[in-house]
């Protein structure tokens, strides 16, 4: 077993860089090791600072980002309750689908694939719903590449009385993102993404208000596994010591570690500002070509274009993975056979990255 | 962040080799690589060879061995159904919890924690309660070290139309398990134990009457990230070609890839051998110590002993900890304080840590 050592520019898992690798395969401890546990509680502090929140209720989930998303439904929705969820691609999608499978009653926003919400849409949405309890919106739609607006949103939803969710999975680390100033209740994101770490855990972070909503509960969450009255014990410990859960996925807690130390290490804002350049340089490379960006607010991390007239979508990819061992993404749902999603995540986010996918698809497109 | 070299002796996670610690650390693939494709295949092949079944749909749930507990749960389980629960330890107890929270009406069956259970007591259960859908058992149970004897089980489950649920995380590689002679319908184990894997990945398998119940469901599944009827044409792939569900953990599952070839390339029969010889060999030296084994039927790879009169529990770890480098497990529940549980799973079930671990409690109890 020997996985080649592709440039991953597709829409997530982002290229990993060796001394995240080497993290991973430091000796296994035990999860309720003393070691162990300052290593999650440095994670959970760096998380913090990546997240911008002095939330206490941070961590990572043990499972990748979906269960991120479901760890989030499970705990703030009870059955019944009524949630007003974002669709503009696969992820507002799954969203409804999570939060219905909670019992939720889903009031569906949508707008064409590839756009994002106005203040007025969604302040439209929840007069029309006044009695909702959440809303729901995608940060960055790894799907379409759009990049939702989030400012001036938690107001609308606060004045209502609703917690403001977020998913943040593909933005994490690669775009301004400001959890307490932008008035963020609950929120969950990848590793795999702008973090540069292997897919495997999903950062939560859950605010005040969710605090005061979880403890309201009548009912316990459907999930055991994500719980998250049971899992504060363990990651938060607190007067009463850390109350064993289940047995968290050690090694990849080291390598995440390792990723954030990198992300704080390079700075947040220095690395936000990497990912914008390099999505300018992109861009501009695509334009120059004649390709053109699907979304109407493209995300920097992720650039979805349409694939050009004549070219053969599948055959394009699989040369670039062949000759140049260069993975990029395909269109999902409507966008599939008409969409390529090339990533710029984290580690890959680079000058010799850009300029290597550039020269690749004028080779390949002959342009 | 430079985790110390522990020998993990307790109930989980227990030492990872070198090679699959290395195996870790390989190039990180994206999900839809057909090379990592083919690593996932060969994994759920093996598996089927760890779990002896047939059954199509065995793959590792992206999460640790509880999410494999609530993924045949929350698949197999709809709003209302009886099921039968059999509790004897933290892992039943768990279970019948985890069910309850999917809708069902569980009748607890229970015993003395440490006891495991007859087959009159379980025919008897399903005699009370005619109409249950299904029974599930621990077979390892973690927390008391007791061994549950699976074998005729399978005949009077199924004679009442019910599924027959197996917890096999602490038996799985380590102990006889036979998963289509035995009639089970559905199992679920962890990567952490008998596998020498770190923990991460929940290996699951259904069959034939399992995939019967799915397809027949009413409702979807109250989880998204762990509805089998999307896992299957992600992991199994078949006529349709593969879906696209979630992000699988790349490089945890490398790791399993790694530690699932070490498995047999020593042999299933062989490596399960070694944990009986190295149980009997502690068990021996450990009750020449006048220490007493606390299960009626003892598992091979988790020894659960009371802590003698006059020891001090927590002391005694510590310094098993910090003189040694040596994790062993505190009792659990009703348990706690009361015992300790010296784990010999896959690489560390070896002459070298029992004679050590032997040598070490001589010192510190000075027996």
């Amino acid at each position: 077993m020997y996985p080649a050592e592709r440039i991953l520019m597709g829409p997530g898992p982002s290229p990993v860089s060796q001394r995240v690798l080497r993290a991973l395969g430091a000796p296994t401890l035990g999860h309720l090791d003393p070691q162990y546990l300052a290593i999650m509680d440095e994670v959970c502090d760096m998380l913090r600072k990546v997240f911008r929140t002095s939330n206490a209720l941070t961590f990572p989930v043990s499972g990748t980002g979906m269960a991120g998303m479901e760890c989030v439904a499970v705990n703030l929705i009870e059955p019944g309750d009524e949630v007003i969820v974002g669709i503009n691609g696969v992820f507002g999608t799954r969203m409804k689908d999570v939060m219905e499978r909670c019992g939720a009653v889903v009031h569906a926003l949508e707008t064409t694939w590839g756009e994002v919400f106005t203040l007025e849409q969604i302040s439209a949405a929840l007069a029309a719903h006044p009695k909702v309890k959440l809303l729901g919106i995608v940060h960055a739609e790894t799907s379409t590449g759009a990049h939702q607006p989030l400012t001036g949103l938690a107001e609308l939803v606060h004045a209502h009385g609703a917690l403001f969710v977020v998913d943040a999975v593909t933005s994490l680390a690669g775009h301004e993102l400001r959890v307490d100033e932008w008035g963020i209740d609950a929120i969950y994101s990848g590793t795999q993404k702008c973090l540069s770490c292997p897919p495997g855990l999903s950062p939560v972070s859950f605010g005040p208000r969710a605090l005061v909503r979880l403890d309201a509960r009548k009912t316990k969450p459907q999930s055991w596994y994500l719980d998250v009255s049971m899992l504060r014990k363990y990651y938060n410990g607190g007067g009463g010591g850390r109350v064993y859960h289940h047995t968290a996925p050690i090694n990849m807690t080291y390598a995440l570690h390792e990723a954030l130390t990198i992300v704080l290490e390079e700075g947040l804002d220095v690395r936000i500002a990497r990912h914008a350049t390099m999505h300018q340089r992109l861009r501009t490379g695509l334009e120059k070509m004649g390709l053109s960006y699907i979304p109407s607010r493209s995300l920097h991390p992720l650039n979805c274009i349409g694939v050009p007239a004549g070219a053969d979508d599948a055959g394009v990819r699989r040369r670039l993975l062949e000759d140049y061992g260069i993975e990029i993404g395909s269109g999902l749902g409507p966008m599939a056979g008409k969409a390529w999603r090339i990533g710029l995540m984290g580690h890959g986010a680079t000058i010799r990255n850009v300029d290597l996918v550039l020269a690749a698809l004028r080779e390949i497109l002959q342009r």
